[in-house]
């Protein structure tokens, strides 16, 4: 059995932060040690593969608990394949993805499942996992859903919007709740009332108001909120668990805090791309704005202090990407004269980790809670702890040794992620994984990539670890 | 130096459950490694003193935020010393406590810190630290902070209740609160409205009322929450952080949730005698309802459920004990016939772990969140992690081998605290302490008291860790 | 032209009590003089016919905002035809109601005016107005809405409950709110998540649980609460008023005090049923809880109180009867074994003024409240002050003589309403309607109905007359 | 007895907007007529004088609930005496004003109010009436309340701003509360931490931050809504009504909005400062801020809208001046070089009905908010409904003939209060009053004073009318 140590750096989990040694045992974390410790010695003269972590930090790989690859999307697809986007995450110090796999409307959410697999079977470059978008809730499917869970699958994602194409009426939602509340399955929501946002849609394109700045306008901050309530109370009515994806607005994280003041079950993630962008980046000249097309749409300003208050609140548990990227040239460009048509999504998974590293750097937040929101809550919530997200014994070896004072410019020119832009061009920030390890293996050292697609393994979930 | 290994056990803290074995040297954590690992295999071949946690928990040793051993209160003082107080604290499983040092007023604060440092001193079971009560907040007693906080000792107790004894004034709060902005350190608050309620008091001894129960209705829980509500403005008007100490009322919990909801740097700390007793005691015949006479008050049952909520909503993060036992006969009953002379305070330094656990087993907490409420948040909370409070590589070896099937029933009759009475007499809980090591060192084992006075050493603390 | 003086009683209104004889003059308020005034003098001493009031209140005629005479509904219709509806009003104390004309999908908003205008001309015994209801908003119904406002039907009611009946989508009601925005229409909102509680009706069906007391059980009351919310969020967005009729439960309050503390044009209503039934009378014996079936449902008794408060808070601002009879036998018991046929309605339209004035009589309310609930709110709402629900000069001579120490029993055996049970069978209140004048005529005396079909004129409405 | 008729008018009171002429017998209002009635014609021609009203409104004269004359304070006494404060506001249309009768430490309750009346008596040019302020809250003060509420002194301030001068301590403040639970008084309340703002005080001069402006930030808008929240629970728990007096930040009027939402009889009071001027003014260059220096003190511009709304709300009901004017020369500059010494108070009693009336011109209240705001609610606020506050048969006839088009600029030059600056100088509004009547009375008429010293009487008052 392989031994790898990790000596001299520091262990920073969502818990501790260590001067410690770590020795990795065929594919796991067998052991920590205090540096310069009777074990930590033995384990230095052992003759182990020993990486030198010194003046960096070792922390568990990122999960990213929301991402897209090769995801069909208004006649087009999103640009990363499982290969290519999950190196870019490997790049990026993301060892773990959840990714969504698509049951269509007529069609059981097993065929879905089995798609999403095949796509993945053999591809990818770190361990995967999938949640199950419902598009069709029906009798038949919630009799899916039972055996889904057993299989590891315990996460289903409904829409308020888009009517016509994922959309659930409350009816399904309750009835997919009910189920959940029952075999244990977390329901994942995309909260935006996507009945009465079609409605202004229509009205904007009417009136001529084409441009990608009217995206933002059409998707009201109220309609995110009141979607955000409508689910709390189906779930509350259901007494099952919820988790509401990419939360966007001030108004919605007002509702999450109300719930979670009265000790619901109610989680709520955010995105890189609400902290650090804004409607102003919808508004950019001539058709850039499209870059930044995305749903929920990105808010004034002014809204990212309250989410960066609700990270620290814990209203905001999970920092995901909702990866899902689309070239300006050829897929974004569908949408020159009638935003409705812009393929919504960004590219993120690569730059996840290191936007909020600047998050510490920037004060927003703790080293500690940085692990927390990128690492080990991702890992719980989805069922996967200590597995992935924590550096402790018997978690996986997905670590990755990251240097905190390293200096990078985010940018096309030099992402790995497929896709023609960057959402950050020209943005510095401070921090970058050096080294990564991916079930003891290293996949990234040093600007090299040394993995290879088929790396990543299936990763079968247990249901969420926070319902008490 | 001794090594000691810990195997078998399951690994509990804050943030892990780990199925692995624990190395000790020299009185710290040395290592963990996964049970049957190649380091866990070869400890166990060492001849290390090996424990066997087989069917165990493992958890860190408690740490109790809030004890008054030997406290002058009424004529009397407290029925514990630091020595009969400490060795009951460790035959709970509790291995810290932080206990508080009363600046007389007119005197110095180190005056009333080098006396309580004597009285501890060569005494103490278990490790202790000291916040200081100030009592005469003044130019000088402001300028002894500094060097306090220097010295470790980084909190400061004020109180809105008690006018002539502890009580300050809003002024004297808010120049303290200014300080601790300024030097770190952490305003700790007794939060009841003493003025108001002293009016109450006069008035129901003026009218008869004079039994123990009318203490619980004359110290109203609005002018409970209306003085958390108060302190948290003082706090917010000097940028200070803020510690509710036994908070008891529904409507305290609520102003702490708007306070946190905001963001602010104000925590909430209950005992475990408000989430299991209740006015019902307080009303019990003849003069018992003296033995659960502690201010806060306790409050009518259907309090308890919003306490159990906010233990798991985080709006209260640290169950201390408050512990300050006054003997039933000879002391309590300084109080027939005028409840306002009843000395205020309870025992329970013993049964705060086991009650917690007990809490688990009821499905109110988690088993992780029993030992963040009682190890990893107060330890945090006063500066004294991951030394104190967490198991891990560099952290003090304060272990607790903990059964959680075993069954007992609390009694004066058994318990070790040096007071006639039990509070929760009677009453059965599953879990209890095994095997407890201060610093590496086996003080109680099987029922067996092995350690002796003075093994407790002083803790100097850093400032509050919870601040970002 | 006629001259009536209404001489010796206590003239309430919303905003006074004045001890003042009133000069009525063909069939309006000419003039209040104070009592012994040399113009109430000259009044009395000019053969003018009076009235003598002493010893009783001279109020406001009733202003009932919310009745549906003669719907259709589930395969019959209501029992109450205009004629005998109103005539039972004007027993109450009640001189003007607003009813319901209903759009039927694929119809148009006027061909429903016009039928109900058809039905109630010439057969009214007081004065009457529509609300119309939309049931299929398109874009020809949306511009109806503009002529209808102009022609004095002012409130469109919308129903977010009773999927593929009345029921618009979230689309269909933002659309109409618009238009109300533009035009100054009230939109009035039936708030409950019909979607869900569909799937609740179908589930408990499938379990057997049939009876009556269900249909309170799947209505819940955070599904009323939800859609209150929603309404008032999709108003936002629209920038239009709002008025949610028959608010039952606590929850649904609580949204509409959140939104009137922002200042927001919301308004809600309540019925007497909420404020004096209960869950207990859906519970009473084999199928007379069907009596109590009515939409939202009648809540657990704890609703009650929060319901008063709300009314005096003015949280609630209106108290109509939602007056929509069944009788028992050949109506109601459509319904046994399947609660989801049972007619949804209930009497009322007699007894809104007696149980108000019992609610002053109990404390609840002050003598004014009653008149502002009853009278000058609901008519100030709907556009018809100070025409109706004041007694001022100017105003319509719509008058109640009210004996406030008269005590009746309310009975199906003495009701005027053609409906086969009293809602509130044998329970005694305190005050009657002695006299009631209905623009001058007196149509009601002691016992005695003196007027007759036809009296009762159509009152075309402005808009809503509480926007600023 | 005199008759005079005031015909052609639009009578706005609090809930009406009549067509109506009024007749006024003897002192008081007989009785209203509909315009072109039978009454109003023979009134017309029965050779009453008669004052045309034709394009102007007809209201209540103003009710001042909040004025200081002749007041001591700071070792000077506010500018204008009852003679030359009465005066001006009757030519601003206020036709009642209540005064504060000071109680000394030391001293009687009654000799403060025999001083008062001495001084106001044979001076006033309309009526008045008197609250006490409380400053020395002991057992025989107590027991004086009870008398003087018998008298018609039902009103009580007490301070919680101004140590060792106003101050009352929360056991002083909850005893009086407690006694007026018991005779129905009504508690005013200065609600701001006055001992926390006297450390910020010393600290600021201690900085040499001795301007003005510094009376703004040292009086912090927490402290103000700590204050109003403390109030609040203290009346709570006495089980006693509450009027918070001047209120000017946001969060003062959240705290008041979270009270009125429970359905407490908690009220809340702005003055026209608050609503117009802001810090800005404070921070005028040189002495000039010394202008505005009251307390509470002015706010930053945003907390108007905050205000406004409450103001529609009814969060806040009563609009008063607290007029207490110092002039600059010779008064307020006791305070250069140490805001502290700076009399507290601006003049304002001549302005009120103005500026309101100029809020009714820009859309913030309507008409009828206009008369409620500063006649009919301080009218039953303070016990003096319908004798003031309204234009109803038997009120008294104080009434104000106002031509809502005539254009003025508030200037010192040009006001009648005896201070030698405006603090509103050079602002144009839109309103004046034309004509005034004090019970019957023309005191001002087009630009010239036909009053006398000693029009106005002394007004007993009930308890507060707005207790259920």
């Amino acid at each position: 059995m392989t031994r790898t140590l990790i000596s001299g750096g520091l262990v920073v989990t969502a818990s501790e932060e260590l001067e410690a040694d770590v020795l990795v045992e065929g594919g796991k974390v067998a052991a920590l040690a205090l540096r310069g410790s009777d074990p930590a010695r033995s384990w230095a003269a052992s003759g182990a593969r020993t990486i030198d972590a010194t003046g960096h930090y070792v922390v568990p790989g990122g999960v990213d608990g929301h991402t897209h690859m090769e995801m069909p999307f208004g006649g087009t697809r999103s640009a990363d394949t499982f290969e290519t986007g999950t190196r870019a995450a490997a790049w990026g110090g993301t060892t773990t993805i959840v990714d969504f796999a698509i049951q269509r409307p007529g069609e059981s959410v097993r065929a879905g499942v089995d798609a999403w697999m095949a796509k993945a079977d053999g591809a990818c470059a770190v361990d995967y996992a999938f949640h199950a978008i419902l598009s069709d809730v029906n009798e038949s499917s919630l009799k899916e859903m039972d055996a889904l869970v057993d299989e590891g699958i315990t996460s289903f994602k409904l829409f308020m919007a888009y009517p016509g194409v994922f959309y659930s009426d409350d009816g399904q939602i309750l009835r997919a709740m009910q189920r959940g509340a029952a075999n244990g399955a977390l329901t994942m929501m995309h909260a935006e009332n996507g009945i009465a946002i079609d409605v202004l849609v229509e009205q904007a394109l009417a009136e001529g108001r084409t441009d990608p700045r009217y995206h933002g306008e059409v998707r009201k901050a109220l309609l995110e909120s009141e979607a955000t309530h409508r689910a709390i109370q189906l779930a509350r009515v259901a007494g099952a668990p919820l988790y509401v994806v990419h939360v966007s607005a001030t108004e919605a994280v007002a509702e999450l805090a109300r719930a979670r003041d009265l000790g619901l079950n109610v989680f709520g993630e955010t995105c890189p791309q609400y902290l650090f962008l804004s409607t102003d980046n919808l508004a950019e000249p001539g058709f850039e704005g499209a870059k930044y097309v995305c749903s929920t749409p990105l808010r004034p300003r002014d809204h990212q202090e309250h989410l960066w208050r609700a990270l620290r609140t814990n209203d905001l548990s999970v920092v995901s990407t909702d990866h899902c990227p689309f070239c300006f040239v050829g897929q974004k460009d569908l949408g020159v004269g009638d935003f409705s048509r812009i393929p919504n999504g960004m590219p993120g998974v690569e730059h996840r980790m290191d936007l909020l590293h600047q998050a510490v750097v920037e004060g927003h937040i703790s080293r500690r809670r940085w692990i927390e929101l990128a690492c080990a809550t991702p890992a719980r919530m989805f069922g996967m702890y200590p597995k992935k997200g924590t550096v402790a014994p018997g978690a996986d070896a997905d670590l990755v040794v990251y240097d905190p004072g390293a200096e990078q410019t985010l940018s096309a020119a030099t992402h790995h992620m497929n896709v023609d832009y960057s959402a950050y061009e020209g943005k510095r920030v401070t921090g970058r994984a050096r080294t990564v390890l991916s079930r003891g293996r290293v996949i990234v050292d040093d600007g090299s990539y040394l993995g290879s697609a088929g790396d990543g393994s299936y990763v079968p979930r247990s249901t969420c670890q926070y319902l008490v």
